[in-house]
């Protein structure tokens, strides 16, 4: 304990010095003047040592007491907040619920809420996780903000600054109550079970523990056959199934919480029961079984398409309704959000609420995977509440959110994707929360309470991904990348021979008559998969919302709109709109240079002017493309094209999945 | 003779090919479709029979009488159209006077002005000259349009191809009263007077003679040493003034109506007389002497500066006052517009009016060196007419203009950039004509008379200079280009150790106070060189015209202009101002795809997208490099920069003084 003690002292040092260098590194805890108040703990624990420490470091109100209490309004996690003859009391049936009380009550002092206000509060799941797509070599996939925080090589005895920065990283996830992580990629190393990372494992599990943080691992199907020397992985050979029991008790003698697996099997070329002649059920059962004991859980990835179907939003659906039923108690069958892949914009995936007798949890992506990476703005909080409006939380058993985080000084890369980390760990806890109260939560605790800048600036979030929706793809276009990352332009592309859901023109169908993907009965039928009355809604190109149009519908180019304007007309606004939007974030944001410090301001500065060009790069390359279908001219009183068509189509971005984007390579035309 | 109409029947069989290529190579001679009404002329001859040919080819109207005839009103070159008993009858007391009257009948016609009103025209200048700025090895300094037209190496025996090129030239130039050109650049190479050499320049001559075009070269002054073996070129040596007399006879032996020389001297690493210790007067009289007997002359230029000098812009004055009085008769001093080097926009040079014994021309830059090359649509009769209400032409015996001419099929790069091509002609014709006239003239002649067309791009392109101005160097600013070849923005570009005359802080002079060059009496004094009511209007901050102010004035960034902004907030407004009228003219043009073939439509419209990105990229360089002197925010409600300064800094040009710009290049940032 000393130890820990020691590094916490060592690690507000660097805070105060991070707080002269303003390079995003203290994240939305950056409350540092505490007035050394009276605190009382009812004993000392790492965690409540935590709690009373965050809370002399920048607690400015009444004394303090922390108070351990069974209570029926409150789950284990949950805490109440009340003041009591002068006193502000926290009470929680345990250490952890303490602690999220604590930060609550610092994250309302940050937003200068009354005190005296009783709060209570129970998370909404019990389970809110993070998602690390961390390869072993510290590669991050879809990662836009440095390399993996896990140091692998030295993990077993970390550096003091390593250490830290772990501390620092389950300190932040407490405070927003995130209370699970998965720290490697769903295509998972078979490696990471080996016996020297699972003690590399246990290091950090040691670590993020007194924050109440327990660790999952992300497990390659066929690890009985890669890293032990069995010739199957059959899920059910029995020697298959004692190497996981014994692999199952390695771990958890190393790590009595330990959390349990997340798998993606028979996914884009990950191995998986179906490679044995078994089902979904077959392999998820196999590994549940082997946790049971440990009260650990299967995480089963739903994201499954194979490349001869003839709609790949239908994939998901039609493989694991039919297994409904079939999977054990401690297995949670995780689905994506949308039906396809983490779009800028999607109908919520019918596989929600399709299997009753099996559990669920979703999967949104927190990274900007889709989203303009760590350059674009972009606050997802509105996004995912669009999801809820249609899945209710009660209905779902966990929140996952695949990580933006990486080594970057900052965390997330773009220091307004801190936001989206704390959105997801807020919606986690609260589903409840709007996307308002989430943008002033946040840009309080990381600007300060100056009105007009939380109100310019939560404006500007709230628009925020609408305005990406509308330079990248509105009304209901999807997944009309560029081969070169996902993160630009490439609606022309094909790829002879290659696989037609890997090819944009399979995802927009755009040709003489029109545009969109014919979802409805006449095309796959994919709205059949809906609950009844959305089936109907979504079906008729009359009633189908137009931000899914062309999702589900293959509309004419001179389809009259809602607003009265043509098909063609209307998209041409959507992408200007865009674009014109991204012009007034900057706005926005460089109005407040005297309020922001010159660093942060800077950096925010840079990107919305990245933004910018990219938001202008999409609409030309989309509206010239799109333009050699409908013939139609952009209307004459937008902002006209500033690329040639031709010049775009050679765009060549050096983009990997695990690369940062340079800025010089951005929009460069080769 | 029988070869040359053998050539003009193939040329008109080209013609027609090209109206379905519509690649611009037809210019502003697009009509064809003549009546074969009876046409009289007095007699056979190279020129009248173009004459006939041309209204043959394209005149529509009643029958044409061609008429020789001396005529008091009419200078030799003048002419007058009337209309008699139901025939036109085109007057003048020479072929050439006829073949012009015959160009503006049908120029007229293509404008639809009635064929019955009498026209009387005398040109204004009895010289109106190219200069080619073309190298021997088919280079073309500041040149932007392909290659050079004269292709030396088969100039002995061209191909059928050139040679329907090169009446295809001398036809233009005589169809808007060019008479003369240089076929060479100044900075010239010896070998132009090569025996060789001069058989080729014959050929030219030879082909450009029926078109009423006299040939001129540019020549080294050192020529007697590095063409000759004579040790020196002091043009007061006998034998340096021997070897020009016999070069002048054998040029005259073989061009009897050659028109004489131009000379850079002394000037930018050109050898000179003042090498040997003599005066430009010296130097200019010893050749005017050679050329004398056969009715030459020599145009001397005045670009001339050192750099040791206190102000660049004072020089070519204070070098050539003091000679007044000593030049011959057949010398004309060649002078820039400006006293700095064809800006954007500067004051008229001082030197204009201040040599009243010797004779003056103007030197205007029809090629844009500095004003975007063949990709910016700057429209430049509103500027050379700026020049004119300073500088009577009744003051000045001639007007040259640097070409615009190269291989591209269209000649010029920019199809617009013919536009300046035909008001260069036109204006050293008659100086009088408005911007206005010119651009309906070349508008009419080029896309045909739709009146909204005719209205839409006529405005456009009386807006465009002013827009040029603002978007790179507004208010008086001037020669802050890049090194890279004068096309994109470099104000923050210095050359340890290189000539200060040659690096943009020399001539911005911004810091924390203001910004501009101080040319007033606590400054350089250039103004003094004015005339007097100019020189004190100039010399007051507070009188001093805002287009020229920082030409003229170091100006705190507070200080008060015209419209209530600071400086600063207007200098943000005008390069604003220019990128927003870029835009429009985008818009503009776009709304022409309908009355435009699709090739040459194409052709402008990736034109002005290049534009509006260059005139970002100017904007954002600009006003981000001169922020960090003045620390005053770039208007809120302005457009905000999409680049960073340091990316922009980092642009890189691979421009040459003789390449052609590809797309992909320009705006690459490095």
């Amino acid at each position: 304990m000393q130890r820990n003690i020691l590094l916490i002292c060592l690690l507000l040092c660097q805070l105060s010095f991070a707080a002269r260098a303003e390079d995003g590194s203290r994240l939305w805890l950056r409350q540092e003047a505490g007035t050394q108040t009276d605190i009382r703990a009812p004993r000392h624990s790492p965690t409540l040592d935590i709690a009373v420490d965050e809370l002399r470091k920048a607690w400015q109100g009444a004394p303090v007491e922390l108070v351990l209490k069974r209570d029926k309004t409150l789950k284990p996690e949950g805490f109440s907040i009340t003041e009591k003859a002068g006193r502000v009391v926290i009470s929680s049936p345990t250490e952890k619920g303490v602690l999220y009380g604590v930060y609550r009550l610092l994250q309302r002092q940050a937003e200068r809420l009354p005190s005296g206000t009783p709060v209570t509060e129970n998370p909404a799941f019990d389970l809110r996780i993070l998602n690390h797509w961390d390869n072993l070599d510290r590669s991050v996939e879809r990662g836009y903000a440095g390399r993996s925080l896990w140091n692998w090589d030295e993990l077993s005895a970390p550096s003091d600054s390593d250490r830290l920065r772990y501390i620092e990283y389950a300190r932040a996830n407490a405070s927003i109550g995130i209370n699970a992580t998965v720290l490697n990629n769903v295509n998972a190393s078979p490696q990471i079970l080996a016996t020297d990372y699972l003690q590399k494992v246990k290091t950090l599990a040691d670590l993020f523990r007194p924050y109440g943080i327990r660790v999952y691992l992300s497990v390659n199907f066929a690890s009985p056959m890669t890293l032990g020397e069995l010739k199957t992985a059959d899920p059910l050979d029995k020697e298959v199934v004692t190497w996981w029991k014994n692999k199952a008790k390695e771990i958890y003698r190393l790590i009595p919480d330990f959390g349990g697996f997340l798998v993606k099997a028979n996914s884009e070329g990950q191995p998986g029961p179906n490679d044995f002649g078994r089902t979904h059920a077959d392999g998820a059962n196999m590994l549940a079984d082997v946790l049971k004991p440990y009260k650990g859980i299967v995480m089963w990835r739903a994201f499954v398409y194979s490349p001869n179907d003839d709609d790949r939003a239908k994939q998901a659906y039609l493989e694991f309704v039919p297994l409904d039923g079939q999977f054990r108690d401690n297995v949670i069958i995780q689905i994506k959000n949308g039906p396809v892949d983490f779009q800028p914009r999607e109908p919520y995936s019918p596989l929600f609420g399709a299997t009753p007798h099996t559990d669920q949890m979703v999967e949104f992506q927190i990274t900007q995977e889709y989203l303009g990476f760590a350059n674009h703005l972009a606050f997802l909080a509105p996004m995912w509440k669009e999801f809820l409006e249609f899945v209710a939380p009660a209905s779902m058993r966990a929140m996952a959110g695949v990580a933006n985080i990486g080594t970057d000084a900052n965390w997330c890369g773009h220091l307004f994707a801190q936001a989206n980390w704390y959105a997801f760990g807020r919606l986690a806890w609260n589903p409840e929360l709007s996307s308002a109260d989430i943008a002033r939560e946040w840009l309080t605790q990381t600007f300060g309470t100056d009105e007009a800048l939380v109100n310019d600036l939560s404006r500007m979030m709230l628009d925020s991904h609408e305005a990406v929706v509308d330079y990248m793809m509105p009304l209901g276009l999807h997944h009309i990348f560029s081969f070169s990352g996902h993160y630009g332009p490439g609606p022309w592309q094909t790829m002879p021979g290659g696989r037609p859901d890997w090819q944009p023109p399979y995802y927009h169908r755009a040709d003489s008559i029109g545009v969109g993907f014919n979802r409805t009965h006449t095309g796959s039928n994919a709205v059949a998969q809906y609950p009844e009355t959305l089936h109907r809604l979504y079906d008729d190109l009359q009633t189908c919302p137009e931000e899914y149009l062309l999702w589900f519908h293959h509309v004419p180019w001179t389809h009259l709109m809602r607003s009265g304007r043509t098909l063609w007309d209307e998209m041409c606004y959507h992408y200007d709109r865009g674009v014109q939007q991204a012009r007034r974030f900057q706005q926005v944001w460089d109005k407040q240079e005297s309020k922001v410090d010159a660093e942060r301001f800077a950096h925010v500065q840079a990107k919305l002017r990245i933004q910018t060009r990219d938001a202008v790069w999409w609409k030309d390359a989309c509206l010239l493309y799109f333009h050699t279908f409908s013939k139609m001219p952009i209307p004459y009183d937008i902002e006209r094209p500033i690329h040639s068509f031709d010049a775009l189509k050679r765009v060549f971005l050096r983009v990997g999945n695990h690369e940062n984007v340079p800025e010089e390579m951005l929009n460069a035309v080769r």
